[in-house]
Formats: C-alpha cells, sequence, structure tokens
C-alpha cells in the first residue's frame, strides 16, 4: 500500500488524497530517498519522451537535418497545442520533406481550452499537430529520414509507431539501455499516440534519469546526446509544455538545474544534473495535474539548490491555494507531512 | 484503508487504481451492504442538490412560482451549460423577476468543450447561467421569493449564499433532517459555487438518499416534495446533466428507478426507490468521471431490476473500453472484483 503523497484540503479537513510512490536514484543506481514500492513496473507514459529521442540525436538525424533546439525541445513536449508549438512541429516535419499526413499520432484539440476557443473563434479545426504528441512524432520521422537512407521516406517511415518497425526499435533499446530494464519481458501497452509503452520499476525510471542528468551509465553517443537535449529544452521551455504548464514554469525558472517531464496517469520524471540525481513518481489513481505536479515540485524543493525567488514559485507549485469560480479561497493542494519529511 | 472501488487498465495490467467506500442503506438506516469507512464525514458537493432542493417545494415557492417539472429538474442539476440549460435557468430567474445578475454562483465555461467552442466561434462569453450550478442558485432565488414576503426580493436575497442566510438555513436544515447527521458541529467548507458544504458520513448519505427514494423518515412536506423532485427529474433527465453526461444517460433509460447524482471530489449519490435503497459514494482520490460513475454503474447493475437493452447500457458504462485519439482500443476501466462481489 503506497502511501499518501499529496492531499486536497477543504474546511480544514482533507477532502481528497493522492496516493504514490517516488523513487530518487544516483547515476549509480542508489536509492536516495523512496517512498512506496518502486520495484513495480508501471508504464512511463510520456514521461520519458527525452530518453525517445536520445536516437534522433545520436543517429546524427538531428545534424543531417538541421535541427534547431527549438525543435529538439518539441521532440521531448506535451505541448498545448499553441501557435508556437505547432509552427515549429510544422517546420521540423518540412526538413525531413514531410507535412502533417505523416504524422500517425492522431488529431486532437488542444489541451490548452483557450487555444480550443480562438480556434474556434477562426474556424480552425485540430490536425495531428495540435497533438501533444507531434512534436516527439516529428523526431521519429526524422529519425525515419536518417534510418531509411536512399529507401522512399514516406513508404519507410508508414506505422513507424509500430513496435517492430526500425524507427520503433531503436526508440526502444534507447528506452531499455537508458533504464536498465528488460522490455522484452515485461508489460506492453499502447499509448494516447499509438506508439508501445512498456512498463518499468520506478527505481529503474529514475536511474535513467540521473543517467541523463549526468551522462554517467550511458554511451557516449547517447551521452552527448541527452546533453544536448536538455540544453536545447532548458533553452526552450515553452515548447515543452506552452502557457501556464508545470514544466515549463519550473524550467523557464530554474533553467538547467532541473529536467522534468510529465506523462500521462500521473508519472513524473525529472533529473536534477548538479545534484546527479533522477526522481520518478507515480501516483495510483492516475491524477496528473494536482498530485504528480504538487509531489514533484516539493521534490524539487527537497532537492535543488534554489534562491528566494524560486523557492517561492516553487512553494506556491507544492502548496496549492484552491479558489471557487468566485475567486474565493476554498482550499489547498499539499504535499503530505511523509512526503515532506523524505524530502527533508 | 479503502479498498479499490475502479480500475484502469492497460496492456494487461493495472495501470491506475482508485480506492473508495460505498454505502448502501435502507431507509430505516440499516446498512444494506457497504466497502470501506463510511462513518467518516466527507464533503457531498453537488451530490446532495436534491437535498438542498427540498425547500423549494415544501415552502410553497414552486407552487407560487408555477415552477415546471424542467425547472424543478435543473433546481437539482449540475449541468453542461447547454442551451437548453441555460434558457430554463433565465426562464426560472424571470419567474421571480430576477434575472442572472441576481446569481451568486459564478461564471465559468460550460462543462461541454463543444458548447465552448459553439460559444467562442458566436463570440459568447459565459454568463453566471452558464455556471453548472445555476439551476440550484435559481431554486434558492425562487426560495427566496417566498421567503422575502413583502420585502424588497433583490435586497432579501443578496447574501444568499451565506450560511446565517435564511434562504442557507432552510437548505441545511432540510439537509440535516433528511441525513439525520448534526451539522452544527461538522467540518464546514465552501463549495464551488460559494454556498457551505457540510462533512457527513456516507452512511447518513445514503440513508437520506433512501428517504428521498421512498419517502420515509421525512416530514410529509419534504417527502412530497422529493417525490415530486424525483418525477421531475424522471420526466427532464438532461436538466441535469446534459449531452453524455451519466446522470442523464442512465435517468434517461430507467427513468424512475434510479435517481442519481454526481458530485465533485468523487462523491456520488442516488437513490433506488423501488428497492427502498440509498446509496452513497467516495472515490478518495476525488476522480468523478471515470472512478464514481464507473462504481455506481455497477452499483446500479447490482441493486436496480433492469432489462437486457438496460443492462448493456450499465455494462458500457461500469467496464469502459478505453480508445486512444486514433480510436485504437488501448485499455479499460473497470469495477474491482471485490466491488462486484459486494454487488453480487
Amino acid at each position: 500500500m503506497n502511501p499518501i503523497l499529496v492531499e486536497a484540503m477543504r474546511g480544514g479537513i482533507c477532502e481528497s488524497a493522492h496516493r504514490g510512490a517516488i523513487a530518487v536514484v544516483d547515476a549509480d543506481g542508489a536509492v536516495i530517498a523512496s517512498l512506496g514500492d518502486i520495484e513495480r513496473p508501471v508504464f512511463p507514459r510520456s514521461a520519458v519522451k527525452v530518453l525517445q529521442a536520445l536516437p534522433l540525436v545520436a543517429s546524427g538525424a538531428a545534424d543531417q537535418l538541421g535541427l534547431s533546439d527549438e525543435e529538439l525541445a518539441v521532440a521531448c513536449a506535451s505541448h498545448n497545442g499553441e501557435p508556437a508549438h505547432t509552427a515549429v512541429v510544422a517546420r521540423m516535419l518540412a526538413r525531413a520533406g514531410l507535412d502533417a499526413d505523416a504524422l500517425e499520432c492522431g488529431a486532437h484539440w488542444p489541451y490548452r481550452e483557450p487555444i480550443q476557443r480562438q480556434m474556434a473563434a477562426a474556424g480552425v479545426e485540430p490536425s495531428a499537430l495540435h497533438n501533444n504528441c507531434s512534436g516527439k512524432h516529428a523526431g521519429f520521422l526524422c529519425l525515419a529520414c536518417r534510418l531509411a537512407g536512399g529507401l522512399d521516406l514516406r513508404r519507410y517511415a508508414r506505422g513507424y509507431v509500430g513496435a517492430e518497425h526500425p524507427v520503433m526499435q531503436s526508440v526502444t533499446a534507447a528506452l531499455q539501455a537508458a533504464t536498465g530494464f528488460d522490455l522484452a519481458t515485461t508489460a506492453r501497452g499502447t499509448d494516447g499516440c499509438s506508439i508501445p509503452t512498456y512498463a518499468i520499476p520506478l527505481r529503474h525510471l529514475a536511474h535513467a534519469f540521473a543517467r541523463v542528468g549526468t551522462g554517467t551509465g550511458l554511451a557516449p553517443d547517447h551521452a552527448a546526446a541527452a546533453r544536448r537535449l536538455r540544453t536545447a529544452v532548458a533553452r526552450h521551455p515553452f515548447m515543452v509544455g506552452g502557457t501556464g504548464r508545470f514544466d515549463t514554469r519550473v524550467m523557464e525558472r530554474l533553467g538547467e538545474r532541473v529536467f522534468c517531464k510529465v506523462g500521462a496517469e500521473g508519472v513524473f520524471c525529472a533529473a536534477f544534473p548538479e545534484r546527479g540525481f533522477g526522481v520518478a513518481i507515480k501516483v495510483d489513481d492516475g491524477n496528473n495535474a494536482r498530485a504528480a505536479e504538487v509531489a514533484m515540485a516539493a521534490a524539487i524543493e527537497a532537492w535543488v539548490s534554489v534562491d528566494d525567488g524560486e523557492a517561492e514559485l516553487l512553494r506556491s507549485l507544492s502548496d496549492v491555494t484552491l479558489s471557487n469560480w468566485n475567486g474565493l479561497e476554498v482550499g489547498a493542494l499539499r504535499a503530505s507531512d511523509e512526503l515532506r519529511r523524505l524530502a527533508g
């Protein structure tokens, strides 16, 4: 039974609570701190996009196509589908000689409701570019462009989301190398954007992020790719999320001291390169916005050196005031005492 | 520690799980079945709107103003803010000589995203009429109209959301009488629409719904009011939710055999009048859409007599196929074995 990580308070009592597990691991694989079951395999979903983007750089595709930092950042993103995101994804596809038709992620309305309404007001329907995973998929297609060699790219890339496609084989190999977990024998599901997702214990996910943050334990080409992706995201944190998003707000403020990435179903991973630590969180009930984020903010507070202004931002994310439709303060989200003690 | 009520499956494993408690109680207060802690007080939020609407009818306000069944139904609603909802709420306010300016619930964009986009395309901003609670608040204002007697209604009604206002005192007294729980000494919070919400154990909430479903244990005027409200909702189930909503879909199909009402933070209450049972569910983590609803569907399957077509609808709500953006089946939501055994 995992402990409570986050509580939603109202009227002086705990109205709802989120249980989960957290692993903090160094680059040698030593567990620095943990709560709950960190050995149970969980689907990391979009939290591992940076690991899935390693072959894009390591293969030479990024150099061959001249990908910019913005484009590398959006390859690691679960973005809001704001105009800046879709423009960068479209540009990235164009570098490979492709367009949105090649994306196999499916279309959905942008995550951010005001953007939905702006589009509706302009009579625009969503395309695959608006899918929060479109940058990751554009990265897969750029990798396909490299792997295709002299073959017809459109034909070669077709079905790239399939587990047996060379693109996905390369992505899966990177995930396995970084996590050190045998993906051939673990549960495999299908992600929201149709690529496979593999169940991996939090301890291994945290270890992978410690490796991404330090380069230790990665092959040299993957270590260099990890550094380049982290730098790209630190320079363009808007690209990985967007307006109002946790990842964007934290990395805009903390720069390269934190690389963090939310995933669906309450998963959150991060690298704290200065400390050499990786962090992986899974909220049992799958809640991201108010549970995994609050827990991650508390973890950053505990293990990353920050100044007073940065501390204030982080506290506003780990101890969140809840207001109602009239703007009245009605409650709060807060990291549990148990999580605070772990971090302390 | 409450048991798992609902599981989210992916790739053959349980990806996320929702714990919670459920009480099934008869009109005499006997516990027919339960799982988890049903004595811990929880905020029932919008699940008790039918109890909060009892004084609207019992006071004579509904008769005095000639409220229709549609209007009584929307007084019990957490509606989608669709045009049919806002029109009925506006008509209800007009009967009391008021308009949307009198509503103290605050404004928000309609719950249903396609309606948001339709409004944005038409250049329309949301008003308090679109607030999912606007019907309940219109009911409070109609009650105020009755209680005001010869006083100036606008002045009298001002601040009706306050716990000490005669309107809210009347509403709270009805809640206390139906639940048999001392609200003066329990935790009090502020709801999303600014009225007080009182923490009440699930056992008492389920008992209140058994009373609403049967009339047993209510004062004669409240028993008559409960019957009238249930009938109104059964005739106009669209009014309590709207397109695609669980409450609407279930009551459109099952009519007076089920009166169910979702509340925020994973609360769900229902009356099964034929059986004389009341049901109250609280999901620990506050998840409604995929946890409280799945659990309630399983409860209805267990305790309400249905034909094959109705059973199929209910099974589609308690054993839900999850598809991704490409329409691929990626997982399922399902009632836990423990919940199924309880119900069996």
